[in-house]
């Protein structure tokens, strides 16, 4: 799979499309998914005015044996928001955010969510709100490689 | 009072310079403070190959009447840590990573925990265990400033 260095540059011009489509939306908190979401979702919280930034945590299991599970926690506290955009940098195979997304509607039947990613899956079980590209094989986020020591690359 | 602005290049070297410093702490898990502290977090969390990236909200309310108050909520699950590393992007006054610090202790006594802030004030009435710069008046953070549309600088 070809690989492509994102860097912050590109990470900023992005982000401020999305911000731009969901503006629309009005959002009153930002929800980010822990890690991948969580620079992304600082920025946009910086762009809507907003001092209500909250992450939760989603780690997927990848099992072959059986169902792929989603170990989601650390959920907010929402009760003061009634529209809530949830970011993620990418949803890739998309099963993350079914699952986060059903545990939030769960939690808070009343509130107003959407969902905004950077990067979105044409073939992916689920599709953000707002998305502003589609990937091209195998992205290295600037976090995730710009500071990185040698040894964990 | 001067304005710096403080873009991503020298956020990232300083970023380095503060995870090669908390290096010698062995993190198992990374709580940022929401908003400040969330995007140094994400870049530390990667630092350090940590899926442990956790945030907490606080808000200042500053009271000429009486004293200053600090809301501390979503204190994330922090049972599965030994050693965790509080971060901030500024010790400012202080008094927020002072509450901070009280609330984390207060709910997680078994737990070592270690501050970590770009700038460190010289007056502030809490000095983090790692921290990179004095700060020289007013600091415009690329994340605060970077993105905003106009309407809300």
């Amino acid at each position: 799979m070809t690989r492509h260095y994102y860097g912050f540059e590109a990470f900023l011009a992005d982000t401020r499309q999305l911000a731009e489509q969901a503006a629309s939306f009005h959002p009153e908190a930002i929800v980010a998914i822990s890690r991948g979401g969580v620079s992304l979702g600082h920025l946009l919280s910086e762009y809507f005015d907003l001092r209500t930034l909250y992450t939760l945590n989603a780690i997927h299991y990848d099992d072959t044996r059986k169902l792929d599970t989603v170990e989601i926690f650390n959920i907010p506290d929402l009760h003061t928001a009634q529209r809530v955009l949830v970011v993620d940098e990418i949803v890739d195979s998309g099963e993350s955010m079914v699952a986060i997304m059903a545990a939030l509607k769960a939690r808070y039947p009343a509130v107003d969510f959407k969902t905004a990613a950077l990067f979105q899956k044409a073939d992916a079980c689920f599709e953000a709100d707002f998305w502003v590209k589609r990937p091209a094989g195998w992205i290295d986020f600037f976090w995730e490689v710009d500071l990185k020591p040698e040894s964990n690359k």
